[in-house]
């Protein structure tokens, strides 16, 4: 029997919910106690906690967003904080904690790692910027979000013959962006890994206008710029004002798809039994299909590339 | 057997294309011919149009926007602009003209009836601001939608502990803002109709905030001021900082909901036989049910006023 | 300050919790307190009962079914067993019970207020099939449902050039299949308050065929027969083979629609204050828009009728 | 230059349209001219056939089904049908024909093949049964509309404190019914690949209901036995009657998720490229997230096997 913590921590992630699940129920069933930390970090730093049981995880497996709560802590970058954390863990004999976050979160597991508390990484977040993993838990999600409002622009785009830009989550990567564009038949995805070319676009969308298509969206990843500035851009550029929309909040939401609720079952079960075996400073994720533990330090080294092939696939097939 | 001509005009409206349908296919049932004009008044002036038949509205039921196309056509005040498109309904010997869009659609329908063309308008706009109908075709798919939103960003509010300010469309009317406000539970509701008042709103955050919920959704009617704005005036009162998200053109969009479909469907329908019977210069609503047909001067008048009991009632209902 | 108790009964529907909310929070707002009676009458005969407060009914919002649970309970009939659920509600010094059910809960009703215990029935059932109410809780969403099924089902039909007939809810009443049916495009509708006619069924089917349509999708109400049964009717009359579809328990469950969640939050909040003001014996519904109470007997008589000019246009529109 | 022709073939999936987009707009990009053959095998029997260009495929690519059509075509067991194909094909100078289908549709191929025509397979059916890719194209879609129906399901299965049964697709595999299952969270998921156990599955429904739980979700491949039949076994064992719901047909249609969309377009767009080079009598799958070509008759030796470690995850987290 071991005694094993668990949070969620930076952005929520839909899925999150699903990830608790399995840490509790697989936990209980190895034998294990699990005691979930409110609000991420700032639970184990303010000694915030509660022992979790099989009914406490019961009629969450679909929602979204996390039931223990997350919150950005920027604190956790002081030493004395992370100190304190460290003591917390120590006093309330903790055999590890399982923290389900993105790079940032990991940032501070590291740290509480080197003051001797077993740390294991789960990745949650919707941008799918964490090495180590092909999918994060939410990502699948935020995606099928996403191309639900490309579809809707369509009808207004198509009916008033325009261009419509849509900004969408994703700083250093452009993983939303080509999954939601490429699915939704973009007219043109715009990434941070790759260029901007703004004779490349207007190209696009001018020789679509010569085929005869009056309306183009444009999927893009806010990291490359703001839909603003790239309406005007385009505006200086062709003399064809574009409409902007920006999507924000409304991509962390909505209840998990199968597929995350899936990725972070099996990713919670196994976070488990990693962690009761002595585990630590790894992060589980899904490597084309199977699940890998990797070190925390190579996770958070530089973010997740997105796959060029798939971005070329989208260009040949808009016409 | 009559020549009748239909338009879409104004921002596109889901359920716009059901009324196309309805008007073409009850048409032609009639006996009579029906010609769409592509691009609003911009088809009539222009002279681009076709005949529709059975087949030309096959499909289209539960697709949004409008397959006939729209355009806002500020050209349409030029007094020249309106007699070319009444000599061109002269020419193509129409008996009259149905035009489904808004407010300001219907002021350049009766310009057009004032040089001898018989004109109906139909109801078509997500914003629910006209007289003469208890809702507009395009309306309740809006409120879908935006509910859909707020349903997705409680789960970020609520994990976050945050407060999340959703602007909705709705420049005159707070009809969107209220009924998806009062459906999605938000905690407060903005509307232009009701001065707002700062101190009441705050309120409302802290004394929920006392009673233990953490986080607050504030539906906000663009109508009342920039969501930008009102996150300024709560930090400044309270101290607190909102997030905020601007929904935009994503509420214009989407498959029809089942009510809007056969709200147009009726609408539709309806608009046939009242034109082909001569009943010119007034817009075809239902009011409490029924079907009804009001000058389209009464129409344009004022805007539809949002329902006070439904507002205090969303107030009484969250705690 | 009056005692007030509320139950759910019968079939659940969408917008149960969302009435059930507005009755103890509009309840406690005007000074009551509101008692829930857990699994229908079973609970006020087994005195299974809790007081509810404003957390009580927190996030319940936008679920389906019934958070206190409903039960059919045959053993209602029984004037024994009415007696005992009488006795309770005085030993309790209940005021009123507030019933959120169909029509034969409503029978219930009618037999507890003849022992003198104050009663007040909301229309909660997806069938429509109760007079003194133009829409009942939770037929919104009911029609919302099946619309999505038949938007999946004809992509199938369409495919592959078959007929399809999907059965769904309604045994005296069409309301569910006329609406998805004209909401869905279907080819042909059948409900319980037109006399079936196999002939007019092929011909509708077979002059599709003549026209180029190779796929019909035929919405069937179960109480006209079974899909199976028009199969086979269809299969012996014109030879083609149908493919069938039964809806069931898909059709009761899901989170409410906007409408249906403001439908009972209006019918929950009158319920409290007619209740709280000795008005009993009655049905709140809504008419025309406007809340209106009817007496109970009169709502039992006979079940509400479809509406013939929706069905008539349903076939004018399909071609 | 190469002459391609495609079909789907089989029962329809979501994705097939977009895998159809992806080998018309891939093979025209590349210099080659696409033919469609309707209706499955029975358009190149029949000769029904049409060239495609860029706008023949243009807004299906969220379209559920196929617009090309397909058929289940029997005859085309028998050889002098094969042979009538093969020739057809050669006079049509075709240097090679991609089919869209299933197993079945794969056999149909081998044969063809034998007859001199160029073959290359695309996995596209629901059912996930086929080897050598991990993902059919509509099983994904499939997995989410089965996911839906569970949590309306659950609504009315946790009001009234029953079991429900609902049965989905899959005579020879368990794929939908497991992922399904998982990701609803289902309390018991059967499955053809594991033998059916009555005891095991009613002391899981049994020690539920101990632990307090009212109501049980039973996810039944249509392998194992039918709806009823399991019921009635039940009702047998345990004294208990449970509500049965057979999904059928609404499994195969709606829009494609972002998931199929991006595999259809992937495979779509290798077929081309490998057909062209010359590769003949393989199908394109994806596995482990490559793309790979296994030879046809492999593919159909024995249908793909559910990993037995996501089904007893399932039943691990389920309490």
């Amino acid at each position: 029997m071991k005694r094993i913590g668990v949070l969620t921590s930076g952005g929520d992630a839909p899925g999150m919910n699903a990830a608790l699940r399995a840490v509790v129920r697989m936990g209980i069933h190895r034998g294990h106690r699990i005691f979930a930390f409110y609000n991420g970090f700032r639970g184990v730093v303010e000694n915030d906690s509660a022992e979790m049981y099989n009914r406490s995880v019961g009629d969450i497996l679909t929602r979204g967003g996390t039931i223990i709560g997350t919150t950005r802590y920027p604190d956790f970058k002081n030493p004395d904080v992370v100190k304190r954390a460290a003591r917390n863990m120590e006093l309330l004999e903790m055999d590890g904690l399982i923290i389900i976050g993105g790079d940032g979160s990991f940032r501070g597991a590291i740290e509480l790692q080197k003051l001797g508390t077993n740390v294991l990484g789960l990745p949650g977040t919707i941008d799918n910027d964490i090495n180590g993993t092909d999918n994060t838990i939410g990502f699948d999600t935020a995606v099928d979000t996403v191309v639900g409002a490309i579809r809707k622009l369509r009808d207004t785009a198509s009916s008033h013959g325009r261009t419509i830009i849509i900004e969408v989550m994703g700083r250093k990567s452009g993983w939303i962006a080509l999954k939601s564009g490429l699915a939704g038949g973009a007219e043109a995805i715009l990434v941070p890994e790759i260029p901007f070319d703004l004779d490349e676009l207007s190209h696009v969308i001018e020789s679509g206008m010569a085929r005869g298509k009056k309306h183009s969206i444009v999927v893009l990843a806010e990291g490359v710029m703001s839909a603003n500035e790239l309406s005007d851009k385009l505006k200086e550029k062709m003399g064809v004002s574009a409409n902007t929309v920006v999507l924000g909040y409304v991509q962390r939401g909505g209840g998990p798809t199968a597929n995350d609720i899936i990725l972070a079952s099996r990713l919670g079960a196994r976070a488990v039994d990693e962690i009761a075996s002595g585990n630590s400073g790894v992060m589980v994720g899904e490597i084309k299909g199977d699940l890998v533990a990797s070190p925390l330090e190579e996770v958070i080294v530089e973010t997740s590339i997105i796959d060029p092939t798939l971005f070329h696939l989208a260009s040949y097939l808009v016409h």
